[in-house]
């Protein structure tokens, strides 16, 4: 379960028979549209020719907490349908964890139980099911005129340059299309050769009213952060300038603040919108990293767990590429709702204050 | 409230009467050793010469949850007490928010009425109860055999390169000597200047057991990038190559699986010792950076909230140079409190599938 | 959300597509029978005769958390299909609340968006899918050898009298078998009359070993009446005497403790098994209040909300005379579910210090 | 931790340095006056004759989050020292549990390292943080309008009857003064008999708008009850007709709804108040049964846990006759502290429905 009052779990398995999610603490009244969801989940989709061949027109079913088109207050499931899809294959490696898989983790932490079919629980499948999620914190997060996107920032060696006009004018998962266009390429060289690449996603928030997170517990950096490790394949976050900090000074790392147009701001943004965990009224910065997706052809090595002893594994079948094409949707999604969580939690303290967000 | 099983809260003001600390759920008859407590605490002292003037020599005062030094299992509070402090300074900028600070969005998060002293809840002073948690979430992981140990990686432009048997055997703050020469160096020119600097503390945890984590909520990841971001000044956060994934290919990224002396390891341990968000049994390694400390001699631009005028802000006071060396017992705390938690909810399911570790 | 280690959530709204339930943490390697689980949802069918007319033979269908029969350790999401239902009905009744049913709060609370027809996510066809979820805690509790029983204490002034090895052994939903005989007679009369009527469920857990609970927030009594009043109808639960200790004095109420076959016990058991809210090893036995079913055949009033007007209401359809005898394996069921989190809670700590429950 | 937006903890112990309480999520801006808190603490005395005689003149001493007098928004840890107090009497009953006391469970669940003297954070003087952590509550509830009010229903067997008019007037434990006499009258041949005796408290809220509380986790009822078994010596809790509804007939038991000067009211107010676990507009109406106190000056039959021997024990020291005069303000706090969780909870909707109470 993620969040406070607007929470959410997934479940399902990649070779079972749903993903799906549960939506706790929605508000009522709220329109949903499932063929708005679809247009989210088919973002998933990344990059046609990178991808693994198991393109899924997902239609999301709503088994609960929508009536007549609208939220009603009550739990939201969702599920969305797997295809029939061949699991005999992974029967020959069930005792060979592929490498910088969680197969190996998997079994440990299950005591061998764990569905370990296409990856079971710990497939990317289930970054469905944030997406779904995500599609209902976006419907809170509008009321307050947020909005959140995201782009592929790099590519291998590929950087992009994006700003933030560019990103929210442009349909592209990555604005810069020089860039976006060399990072195609790049991708299909590393296909090739039977490889894999990693790299970065940023995403924004604009319109995100200052005051939202808070000390501790409440820190909307730790909470962001949380909820983008829960996608696998993360294996770091920055905000703002991020680990660039490392090597600046005060005097070039502080936003001096300054009065524009009668309003508030800063001159540059390097903490990326948030102070002390708490949203400044800037635009939210977050960059975060993905590895090379695991599944490569090259021959790697590997342990036979049952009887102990190194072997040699050489994957078949389709894999992506690279996954980053496929996370910018879903790192959108958690974003938006960590931050709809906390428009929700920050709500009550106004009401309370009878004041004006 | 972090935390699950083994919980802890955190409280105080910079000036006011104490900063503390309140753990819950701490597995009963843990000898417990004031002065040791007292020693994670003098770690926090960071380096003299760079540091602010406020030395406090902590005692800690242990108010309940102790009985004959020993965790009794009911929930530990421990105040650390503030020695008096001159607050008339900050009565000047109560309304003008210094740059790179949470005055601005610790007063909009509380309507005004922040302790806004020191920065209040906000100080630094505040990671002295992180420490004295740390305490107690250490005595937990010595029965398991796992430790935890950091170091400064980097000040500015300047990387420290240290071993795994160099850094659990070293007493520094950062153990590659030369490296530590050269930091100190220019944390003092940087503080001659009346500038500040940033920089990255690595921590490592040693014998932690595969299966601690899980997917989504569980994400072991997740959850110690949430405890850091509870640290001001942390911006970003990495596990294993982290960042340096995205510019990597999964042959080169995949860490192999292995035997070594009749056991499960991995040649090289890019993945930080986590896959999946649930540790491998190899060390478990985490990065994060600071950014510079905002407090610093030079000349800033601010608003003074009464008018919404930009004006100049000069500081005064003495402030960290570089709050880095005195941040690594911070990081290993909060480490080590997160491995605690899991490790006991671990314990649980162990029990019930009658296993051993 | 209920639940700490071990936790569900239920969905689902009467006239929906399902309702069912979602469980995390639940342990790995348990063998899953989905004909069981038919069978304790059929105990939910109460008396033939006074029951309304929707006998749901409900086929419950794992969505996922299950594979080759056995718990993976991952989220189990289990749906049950509702029938066709005719909510034609409910529309004459949406602007007038019926008395005593959760239709005017719910509206409120929903600001008019909840899904009204059959009550929604409040009908007691969501009980469905906590009786799901008790199976599964049942068999947490099996390893450890508790049992949960309960039976039909009192409908209206007919008292039963039950003992403990006759509660375990009969399968009877009230194993007073004189007495049950006329509450199956009173219910016939009252259903004759138009009318309902309340009674009392007495639950009883044996074999549950002492410790389990805590002080606070981890009191027993508070986490079961919570799980308890979770069920909709119920208004009071208590403990052991509950609400005769009003009237006793010290010397009546203390249980003392003696040594019975070299094992600790208390004489009588008057606490219900629990003190200082954790269980002493003795059967813990709760009771709970049912009020009468809201929905009778007589003329009602309550206002018509458009027009703000008292009317007159007059209900149509089939409905239970008494919920009672439906609710003793919903009552069961949360007891089951609360003790197996607190089991597998307390199995951390016995991990821990090395112990034996 | 108690609560979701608003939360407290409670910690100390009955021989050791301090009680106190730890209170987050507060909102900002409250003024606090710890004159105040001390006037709710002395409502905590009870009756002078039948009290044990240790009359703590407690003064909080506030150790964060309040600042020129108001509440800051951050953690409010707040203490109350304890007197010296003669433990070495409690060496002597350490291997022989008192009857009806935690002393024995609470030596399992800590594996015998609990703070054994004077009954340690199991503790009645641990009601004493919970009335300070009901003073914020009652705060946050003033600005709304609602006002919580116990009194003592009943001693053994006499009953008081109070009206809702005389409730909020008077300020005796009990308002109907007749009853009253009669029970100081009882209590005191009670302990004069060296015995105790058990009681009921009823505690109402007036002015709680419609709509707090929720199905399932969010049941009002369900999470007072939860509160009030918090309080050790609690044993049963009823809402409105409570076990009564166990003989009642449905068109007895339904509350009708009526229009009343333009107002939705009900014309009875058997549910008191809640409904499917929402409240209703109506006064929130909870009993409380609380166990004789166990402490008596009779021989009673315990068990030498050393030697496993059934043993007789005879207490001595100054105990409460009847705990029930001292519970009134505690069950206060208790309802207070829920109801104004649930009020923040309800305003984060209201303010996204752009909505009025």
């Amino acid at each position: 379960m993620m969040g406070k009052l607007l929470r959410f779990s997934i479940f399902g398995e990649s070779h079972g028979k749903v993903v799906g999610c549960l939506i706790e603490g929605m508000p009522p009244g709220i329109r949903v549209d499932t063929t708005e969801i679809k247009k989210d989940l088919e973002r998933r989709w990344g990059i046609r020719e990178s991808s693994s061949s198991r393109r899924e027109e997902d239609t999301p079913e709503i088994l609960s907490g929508v009536f007549r088109a609208h939220t009603t207050g009550a739990p939201i499931a969702i599920v969305l349908k797997n295809r029939d899809a061949k699991s005999s294959y992974y029967e020959e490696i069930k005792y060979t964890p592929r490498p910088g898989h969680s197969d190996y983790t998997a079994s440990v932490r299950y005591f061998g139980y764990n569905d370990y079919r296409g990856g079971g629980f710990f497939s990317g499948r289930l970054t469905a099911a944030m997406v779904v999620a995500g599609y209902f914190a976006r419907k809170v997060l509008e009321r307050e005129g947020v909005r959140v996107r995201g782009y592929i920032k790099r590519i291998g060696d590929i950087e992009a340059n994006v700003s933030l006009e560019n990103l929210f004018s442009s349909a592209l998962l990555c604005p810069d299309e020089e860039a976006w266009e060399k990072m195609k390429r790049r991708i299909e060289e590393i296909r090739k050769e039977g490889d894999s690449i990693g790299g970065i996603v940023e995403s924004v928030a604009i319109g995100v009213p200052a005051g939202l997170g808070g000390p501790f517990d409440d820190d909307l950096e730790g909470e962001l952060s949380r909820a983008f490790f829960a996608i696998h394949g993360v294996k770091g976050v920055e905000f703002g300038a991020g680990f660039r900090f490392s090597v600046m000074k005060g005097s070039e790392a502080n936003d001096n603040l300054i009065v524009r147009n009668g309003k508030l701001e800063t001159n540059e943004n390097n903490m990326g919108g948030i102070l002390g965990g708490i949203s400044n009224g800037m635009p939210i910065v977050a960059r975060v990293v993905f590895k090379p997706t695991p599944s490569i052809y090259k021959e790697q090595k590997t342990v036979d767990l049952r009887r102990m002893e190194n072997v040699s594994l050489k994957l078949r079948g389709r894999f992506d590429t690279c996954i980053v094409p496929k996370a910018v949707v879903v790192i959108e999604s958690m974003m938006a709702f960590v931050l709809a969580d906390h428009l929700l939690r920050r709500y009550s303290y106004l009401y309370f204050m009878n004041d004006k967000i």
